[in-house]
């Protein structure tokens, strides 16, 4: 797959784009003609930036409004065509995609739109360039690709195309199904962009909320595999407009953007090594430093072995394990179980995820790091039982069962730019399945929350954006632990000293008016500071920690009767009470 | 006009809200249960801080899907019910918001719901209670107000009435008439909220883009005339939700909300000192320092006056005056000229705009100074010819004209999250009117745009909102001075030594593509570092200098053949070249 991007995809000026572009290792470009106008570099200076850069020119875009026009303004339509020709030329670009007319004088007749078409390919032809009609989705009378192509196919001409645009054709209802009927070589271009399904202005919808393929909703991979059958061989180009792509790091969204095509190749041709289909939650790595031991202690861990090689111990609670790293440069990190553990090490490289250095002695287990938008660093362990199993590593006693039956679900907070990247990260990299999303009022914003499961395994991440104007938290904010009696781990936290986050009484009132529990259980929720949830027979008691020096709030839970989500009704509860504490409110 | 003030419409904890909301002077609140519930203090402790702050407490809001519910599950809504008029004992409030129900199992059935209500009007009326319905706009089943009216109507109870919302009433695409038969004693509560117009999903619409009245686009004050012309005598309460009321300072929101009531009175009765009917720029006044003196001179101004009392001297060129204050208090400000001077000074205090300090001598000009939210400072000045004239304040020569023609308008950069206080405050002060919003690409992000003009008068305003993840540059950032000639106004900077901004090469061959300019109009241009734009037969030709030790950058204007915009299609390219010239990229 030839894989290109619009410069319109990223920030900054042209020069930006194009070393981003490059550096994520694209094959070739379109040229946003307004980002070229607002560059100090003329048409052959880019041209030779991108030759210099390995990047052809596979497009250049748009010119609007060229069909469809009042014949006695066609005149100025040939001197601007010609005018962007003669640009082109100096690009060395032989594809121009010209969109449909949405000019409220468009006329809507097709075969003068063809016979302009027609004329405009005469230029065209004679410059060495091919035009691609694309038919925008707010096209006054072209908006659908199969209006575009009975353009195309009236005119005739051999340097008129169809281009193919996934967003525009999706956007109105179409599917790979339209192109039935067009011959691979009269496509002359394709488009691909994502987007959640919104019921709202489709040029608003456009302009603000496009995403790469794989990060919305849209079938994508559908209509490429579709061109593709067709027999068009041309560049799988990227164009992305977004409020997030304006702002964001033209670096940071170049590598998302190269992600994207990389998965959708693998879609469509298995060319990735194989995602890992179950995931378990493993261990959590902790920097070691003051309080660190004693909060440890506190949650009823007990150092219970030493590291062959590192300054590593670990401590365990039944089904939890978190490791303590006496060396200056580790950093919090979330161990998981996951097979075959190099094929998942390969595949993050092919996606261009970034290795964390990681030292390890001979005989030690594999155990790849990667690292995350966010901050997150996975590490990865195969099962127990095999080799590459991370606890094979450490010398010393088997923990004995305790309390804490397992680490329930990890938080990551993830600034608000960023977090199409992090979604990307589990998605792709782990396979983890998103849930739907939601959102809470915050005392000073909103927090988006979403959880991610594999489809089988036992790992959950929830992904957290908070955005309330303050600079955001970032990687591990919060560890849930599930325990067998969550009550006697609150008490034994309050007897270690450890203070739970403070629930107001309006709470309790109000679960009473929600649910009408009996008063003892009532009670007993409000002596443990506990927060509740029930959702047909299943239930979750609940209750959170402030910050603690391991990096991260703790949540204790107890599931019960098939309980399954994360006691969202409380939420704005805790981020209140939260904030109240003066502790951030990341926690999710 | 009684007025009120949902909490939900303010950031904060609880009491943040109530300390905002009073402060800005409102008579009551609206509960909003959510508040209640995450806040640590009880209800009577609320209701003590209240009452101590003096706000009643008007509204307890909302309870939700207490009618049409399937008879087997009716017992949980009273049980749920009854709880909430114990806390509304408890809070001391009487008045209960019962919104339409949204579930999917919500039954169609309009006997049913009035005979559930007519249920809870028993309940409520036992504790003094009266129910207000509310049809939400996305109601499973009642979702205009007139349906709400008839369920209320044949629930024939004392207790309970109908709530009007005017947003979920105009969202609908109702208005006033639809109260028509509606006795105004039985409307139970008057609930305000203003939205711009968007074709989006009505809940999304609601949650994230209201606003206070005046600040979109509904007829909120023909509603509001028609309850009120009903009978209603209640409270007149705002409740807005959207994405920058949740981020904003609760102080900020509500004096801006307490703002758009007395707009709405005014609107209603006319309340408030008449807003002026023409405002004219007159002189901008900058702080003395480094550099002033040699831009002005520059700019082609001369001094030509010095202050009777004040160390500020005045600088002129033709209809362009600029006055130097060398007092360290000095602050750039704008003066205008409107009549009457003390009616403008009276309405800005009735609005709360703050004063800005200044000292008077004896017999000197009034010239009140208002402050915006931008930091903007406005100087009124009466027209020349009568007392309160600012230039009769300063001794010296009359200026003669020369080639500056006036100050055409003036950009004022505002964050995000004060915009909708700095169009309130041209629209509510000045009556400036404003023209459509625009959105230009940034290479970090978005410029949203938008001029304001006053219906007669030449004052030109126009606000900007960077949203580039950067801190935004506040208050004026570009004066633009229109100038009798241009080319030679060009010239004159250059040979003082000032640069002006570099336009890219592309930008005139785009410029040619898209007019056909004559050769030697595109050199001309070419060679003034001139942006060009035609409309019909109107032009605008114009140039931007830096930042300038004035404290802004200065666009050098000439308008011909009536064109009346901003150049708007060369936006992008300007913004581009700011930034790579390492300039901010909020000029306008």
């Amino acid at each position: 797959m030839r894989t290109g991007i619009a410069t319109v995809s990223l920030s900054g000026v042209l020069t930006d784009k194009l070393a981003a572009i490059a550096a994520a290792g694209f094959d070739g470009i379109e040229v946003f003609d307004n980002d070229l106008i607002a560059s100090p570099l003329s048409p052959r200076e880019v041209a030779r930036r991108c030759a210099d850069l390995g990047l052809a020119i596979d497009l250049f875009q748009p010119v609007r409004d060229v069909e469809g026009v009042p014949p006695d303004r066609f005149d100025a339509v040939l001197h601007r065509f010609g005018a962007k020709l003669g640009v082109m030329e100096e690009l060395g670009a032989t594809t121009v995609l010209c969109c449909s007319n949405v000019g409220a004088d468009a006329l809507d007749d097709r075969d003068l739109s063809a016979e302009q078409l027609h004329r405009l390919g005469d230029l065209a032809a004679e410059c060495g360039v091919t035009i691609a009609f694309e038919a925008l989705a707010w096209g006054r009378h072209v908006d659908r690709v199969g209006q575009a192509w009975d353009v195309v196919r009236r005119a005739d001409h051999p340097a008129v195309t169809v281009a193919v645009d996934t967003f525009h054709l999706l956007a109105r209802g179409d599917d790979g199904a339209a192109l039935a009927g067009i011959p691979g070589d009269r496509i002359g271009f394709l488009q691909v962009a994502d987007a959640p399904l919104l019921d709202m202005d489709v040029l608003e919808w456009s302009r603000h909320f496009r995403c790469f393929p794989g990060e919305g909703t849209l079938d994508v991979a559908g209509v490429v595999a579709a061109t593709l059958a067709a027999g068009y061989t041309g560049p799988v180009s990227l164009e992305v407009f977004s409020d997030v792509v304006r702002e964001a790091d033209p670096a940071d969204t170049a590598r998302d953007a190269m992600r994207s095509l990389l998965l959708l190749d693998d879609q469509l041709r298995a060319t990735l090594p194989p995602a890992p289909v179950a995931v378990e939650p493993a261990f959590l790595e902790v920097p070691a430093g003051r309080g660190v031991t004693p909060a440890l202690r506190a949650l009823g861990l007990a150092p219970v072995g030493t590291h062959r090689s590192k300054p590593v111990t670990r401590w365990s609670n039944g089904g939890v394990d978190v490791v303590v790293n006496d060396d200056d440069a580790a950093e919090l990190s979330l161990g998981v179980t996951a097979a075959p553990v190099a094929g998942i090490a390969e595949r993050a490289k092919a996606l261009l995820w970034p290795e964390v250095d990681r030292t390890r002695g001979a005989g030690e287990a594999l155990l790849p790091g990667i690292g995350s938008p966010s901050g997150l660093h996975l590490l990865v362990s195969a099962e127990a039982g095999g080799p590459d199993h991370w606890a094979d590593d450490f010398v010393g006693t088997a923990p004995a069962a305790e309390d804490l039956v397992a680490i329930d679900h990890v938080v990551v907070a993830v600034p608000t730019l960023r977090l199409n990247e992090e979604v990307s990260f589990l998605r792709s990299l782990l396979a983890l399945e998103p849930g739907a999303p939601e959102e809470f009022m915050e005392p000073h914003g909103r927090l988006r929350s979403r959880a991610f499961r594999p489809r089988t395994g036992g790992l959950r991440v929830v992904v957290n954006v908070e955005d309330t104007g303050a600079a955001p938290a970032t990687g591990i904010t919060q560890v849930a632990l599930a325990c067998s009696d969550v009550r006697a781990r609150v008490r034994a936290l309050r007897d270690a000293g450890v203070p739970l986050l403070a629930v107001p009484d309006n709470y309790y009132a109000d679960l009473d008016a929600r649910f009408g529990l009996d008063a003892e259980l009532l009670a007993d929720l409000r002596a443990h500071s506990l927060f509740y949830d029930r959702v047909g027979d299943g239930e979750l008691l609940h209750a959170f920690t402030g910050p603690l020096a391991t990096g991260f709030h703790v949540e204790l839970l107890e599931r019960s009767g098939g309980y399954d989500g994360y006691g969202s009704a409380g939420t704005h509860v805790r981020l209140a009470a939260q904030r109240s504490a003066g502790q951030l409110a990341s926690g999710g």
